[in-house]
């Protein structure tokens, strides 16, 4: 079995390959050609601490993975990263196990972003003013360079609660070639930004519906898991386009779960990605729309963006 | 992360040790002290293979596991083994992966036959005149070695389809010791034994109910997933004390699921090996009972004979 650490991962990845997987993935999902047993997850309370566990075999695929993630919220003191993991890949045709991507969770950190690049992609608006972000961790700055290949614009209004943090944001979008501004106040980005990407990971909504304007497209990828929610339902349902990468996953978390269990909107309002890839329905219409993609991670694209890491070392 | 391979397991890891684990696994999983998400299961049905990750963490433990294990029954004919597998120990405190064992699906064959000898122990016959087996393969090699410690009986009858599987199954247990005795009949078994293990991956009954004799000790490995069957359902009725691993799970599948779902049984009739360990319930009280004991395999032994694993090797 071959063993690969997360600096081989990194440093030979190719991303627009994994973009391409990324895609088939979700295509493949989306046609029911995907078996993705339910994700198995542990909770650790003395420890602050979680584990998930995903596991995906596209049809056709030479391989299936197995995915392990775990996120402890008391590693930073310490000093350790929050978040590790690894994923396995197994051959589909003799069972053995081929490789071991020991990427510490860079792998599911880098298919978030890669999602929310497809998403805009398929539905930011013509012109983006600001690109806004919720959120200054790693997630959030994954996702702002994977924006720049699908976008011209090169301001960004980033929220955080810390002054330290925003100010380390900064010094990461100028590098980046970004005017920055920061702010404290959620709304501020709703009322700057056109492009806005959620990436944390709160227990209560931070962007209220009346502060969003029209023609705005959201990207919401911190509410992957149960309780967690970054978005005012009543925005969820304000939307004009919702995409999610799951309808079953995203029934039960996920910004739109929220929503729905309101009675605020209704499963047939959804779509997925996989199937707006696929053209079997159709995205933003005009440039008054809002539209909303609800990423909750889906295993299909740990297993599609492990495959790429490999075919890229091989 | 420490890898540790198959033979360095096998050379070191103490079984008494493991047995000691095991049952204190089944006792916390019986006292709702284990966190067992669902079984993930994969088909691939082209290649004739199939695969389950099975996970836990048992409470106050240091460490949870996930393990993965692949059977290609097609494999053999390649020049590899149809069963595969391994098992990932990571911190219950950090999230970080501790150890890789490589055990080629080693640890499930032990842990199997572990949960054999514990249930032999706790209600085989005080008088064993003859072991009888179902099966000649691997579990059915490591069920007899694991009767060593716990019956003076050195007979053994044992069933195959083939004759040279049987000639090779004599070869091994002569051996151990044993007087060995070889047939083509089911029924030979049930006539001679009275400490039976079945360890076949049949899908059809093979003991009928009329051949077993009063005082009979019967335990049942091979029913591991849906569909898998080694015991008439009428004799599964016929046991006057029938044991579980899990309960949860032999609804689901294992000998026990047949008789349920055929209202032969009721659930309440069931007792968990873990409550028979804690002294919650009884289990043989006379030597005319005939008793069964149906393992399905729950991921708390894999957790503790992984954590066995580890300690014997440190």
């Amino acid at each position: 079995m071959r063993i690969v650490d997360k600096q081989q991962i990194v440093a030979h990845i190719d991303l627009d390959l994994a973009v391409q997987r990324i895609e088939e993935g979700f295509v493949a999902f989306s046609n029911g050609k995907v078996q993705v047993p339910p994700v198995q997850t542990f909770a650790f309370t003395g420890a602050n601490g979680d584990c998930c566990v995903k596991s995906a075999f596209m049809e056709g695929s030479e391989t299936f993975t197995v995915k392990v993630s775990t996120g402890f919220y008391d590693n930073p003191g310490k000093g350790l990263e929050s978040n590790d993991g690894l994923v396995l890949v197994l051959s589909a045709s003799n069972g053995q196990p081929l490789a071991l991507l020991q990427d510490q969770g860079w792998l599911t950190c880098m298919r978030t972003a890669l999602a929310g690049r497809i998403a805009a992609r398929l539905l930011a608006p013509r012109e983006v003013h600001a690109i806004g972000t919720l959120g200054t961790g790693t997630q959030a700055r994954m996702q702002l360079e994977q924006l720049l290949p699908v976008t011209a614009c090169r301001k960004v209004i980033v929220w955080g609660r810390s002054e330290a943090a925003l100010e380390s944001y900064r010094a990461f979008a100028c590098a980046l070639g970004f005017d920055v501004h920061t702010t404290t106040e959620p709304r501020r980005v709703a009322e700057g930004a056109n492009l806005i990407v959620c990436t944390t990971p709160s227990r209560v909504a931070l962007l209220d519906s009346e502060w969003v304007r029209p023609g705005t497209h959201i990207t919401a990828v911190g509410a992957d898991a149960p309780g967690k929610q970054e978005l005012d339902p009543l925005l969820v349902a304000r939307a004009d386009r919702i995409i999610v990468d799951s309808i079953v996953q995203c029934r039960q978390y996920g910004e739109v779960s929220h929503a729905l269990k309101a009675g605020l909107i209704e499963e047939a309002q959804l779509g997925e990605i996989g199937d707006l890839l696929d053209g079997r329905i159709v995205g933003r219409t005009s440039d008054d729309e809002i539209t909303l993609v609800d990423l909750t991670g889906v295993a299909v694209q740990d297993a599609q963006i492990a495959l790429c890491a490999l075919q890229s070392l091989s």
